[in-house]
């Protein structure tokens, strides 16, 4: 056995072993004390009575006096779960659970895993009719296309709904290639970027640094992308797009010079490569022929679409990957937590474009002296959440998304 | 303003005044530490990835390594909430949150609230949907006659689901009825019993005394019930049961001595009088034709059917209601939490009449030597608990709705 795969191996057998111990990562704490008949009477019955005659008369109340306040769900059908595929709901239960984890560690955030046995069509109406007990909802883990839709059937329920694999990425990334530019004097308006994958990340990405659906006053989207699938570059001319409303979008809203042809054709005097697909895909020839000091984000799991160290043999001028072990970890991790702190700080009812550009540059402006290597801070820094929760709290006052609520106190809400 | 009034509009207050303060009595607590990057790959990816793919490989091993061996949801969609009515999902989530704060601290049970905003025809496929993540459902307020529906689809799901309000009453009205025949010298088998009130409480409780879908050779059960509703004595010549399958079931098994009329003609001999119904509904007159030294559970809500002073002056034996103020409260928190903690000491299946049985037969027994005024522990006594959940354990094994895990190691489970 290899070196690295026995690491791997060991870490397999030592995650079993810890999860065993603890059969939950994560548990349910009263915060009141339950020790007479007067605790009993004030948390419970028949105390209890005025707070729920109170919310039933206004549900809004609900965030003044319950966990709905600092509580999200996470919600998962473990159809596509880390490098795993189509696992189920079961399955995907302990990475919510370790996702609740970091949501509570790094923000303060309780979050509870709602993991669904069975995707179906009405999977929408499901999740809205459980919403009452919280204040947000991360999807996570869910195939595209159907990642999309549900998002976008669960827009407009009054609650932050977000899709982290998308959008926690797209932040990131947006983030990560503000600082790759500033390392290489290159301007982010500028920039002709290639991204490698169009599925839910790749998506994503592509409508943040384009700004599609967004107020283009607020920040520059670069110059052009082209994005590339398993079929090569996606134009308008290919067959097949209207099938597939997210292709077409990326097709109309990408691609100005046209180009036609393999990824290696897309790549040719490109600025940037933000993989987001299969491992191994990006070859060093490719880069060759990118513009000068390119930037190159190979992210694929588990291994990234080409090994940071044959990027820059190849002229890469600065390279990230999903991966902790090399520099520049391009983790949502560094995202989503912050922007769920500020949401709930201002009791949010929704996550609005200018929400997710305010935590990229947040970030981005939390390196104060980017270098090659560290265009990002780590991923458990506590300062990170601070910062981005920070700016999203502002940016969603600004755009209107902070739930007017006079005698609630709420951190961050004027007045 | 009346001294009492007042006392509870000064609870009414402090409660206010607690969940403004804490806004949420639960929160997720993380048990396992993140303090640098090996645990995160150790919690979260990739470690996590190896139980992940064990448990898609055998989803009963989410009872070995996740949240599932300890956790039950709350279920309930705020249609009958106290005394408060129909009151919806959002006004229900204070009450919620106050029973899993019983949940935790009298049984270290780690309870979520799930609050539906609406009931429709399909809620037990949405229940049985976000199942993985619970090792049981406890059902909670919800109205009659969907409740009893609800439960009935929801069996043989694979986890134990039981409807608190049914059972979790029935079992402690079982065990208190069992202690008072002792103090009076009654003979339980030749007890002719009055239930007042045909809700969700009143026909769990007939079920329970007659032992309806029961193996009749585990316990004896009572000579005979009346059961009475705001129409009078249920008996089966009574027009209009046949549009109600719960009433119907009622006729059937109940009132062998065929008796007619209201309330009163019901009382008339009886030993023992269940009242689940409204305040002030059973008077003095009524009690006087009883049998001698007779047994009244007065348990509506806000006030008894008939105050203690009034029923211990017409001659009762042995008082209870469901109020902490009098000797005798008759509260299913003396069930749930040890029914539950049996349940998923040994990863039940289900819970059976044999186990709820059980657990009426050491309630009665933790009491060692029963007095008119003490037939029942105290709701917050843990030793209860402890002994309830043992019997559960036991019975659970018995009746064969324990789960056989091979390799999952289980409190009370043999081998």
């Amino acid at each position: 056995m290899t070196g690295p795969k026995k690491k791997r191996t060991n870490l397999y057998a030592e995650s079993l072993a810890l999860h065993e111990q603890y059969r939950g990562k994560i548990e349910v704490h009263a915060k009141v004390r339950l020790k007479n008949r007067r605790d009993l009477s004030l948390a419970y019955t028949p105390g209890v009575g005025a707070v729920s005659r109170a919310i039933a008369e206004n549900p809004d109340l609900a965030w003044k006096y319950t966990l709905k306040a600092n509580t999200i769900a996470i919600v998962s059908d473990g159809s596509r779960v880390l490098s795993l595929g189509n696992i189920g709901g079961y399955a995907a239960i302990p990475v919510m659970e370790g996702k609740a984890v970091l949501f509570k560690k790094l923000a303060g955030i309780d979050a509870f895993p709602v993991c669904f046995e069975n995707y179906h069509t009405e999977f929408a109406d499901d999740i809205k009719n459980i919403a009452p007990v919280f204040g947000g909802i991360a999807l996570e883990d869910i195939a595209a296309p159907k990642c999309f839709e549900l998002e976008e059937a669960l827009q407009g329920i009054g609650i932050p709904v977000m899709h982290d694999d998308q959008h926690g990425t797209a932040v990131v990334v947006l983030g990560a290639l503000l600082n790759a530019c500033r390392v290489t004097g290159k301007a982010f308006e500028d920039l002709n970027v290639v991204i490698c994958g169009a599925g839910a990340a790749g998506f994503a990405i592509t409508r943040m640094l384009r700004h599609i659906g967004y107020d283009p006053g607020l920040f520059p989207s670069v110059n052009d992308i082209i994005v590339c699938d398993t079929q090569g570059i996606i134009h308008r001319d290919r067959e097949g797009l209207y099938t597939n409303k997210y292709k077409f979008i990326i097709a109309e809203e990408t691609n100005r010079r046209r180009r036609t042809g393999t990824l290696a054709d897309a790549m040719d005097g490109a600025d940037a490569c933000i993989g987001v697909s299969v491992p191994g895909i990006v070859t060093p020839a490719m880069i060759r022929t990118m513009a000068d000091d390119p930037i190159i984000f190979a992210m694929a799991n588990p291994l990234p679409e080409i090994l940071p160290k044959d990027a820059l043999l190849a002229g890469a001028g600065v390279v990230g990957t999903a991966r902790s072990e090399y520099p520049n970890q391009i983790h949502y991790a560094l995202a989503f937590p912050g922007i769920f702190r500020g949401a709930l700080d201002v009791c949010a009812t929704r996550i609005s474009p200018e929400m997710k550009l305010a935590a990229a540059h947040a970030l981005a402006g939390y390196v104060k002296r980017p270098r090659r290597e560290r265009i990002l801070p780590r991923v458990l820094n506590r300062g990170v959440v601070k910062t981005v929760a920070g700016a999203v709290r502002e940016a969603a006052i600004a755009s209107g998304c902070a739930r007017k609520l006079n005698d609630i106190p709420v951190e961050g809400y004027p007045g």
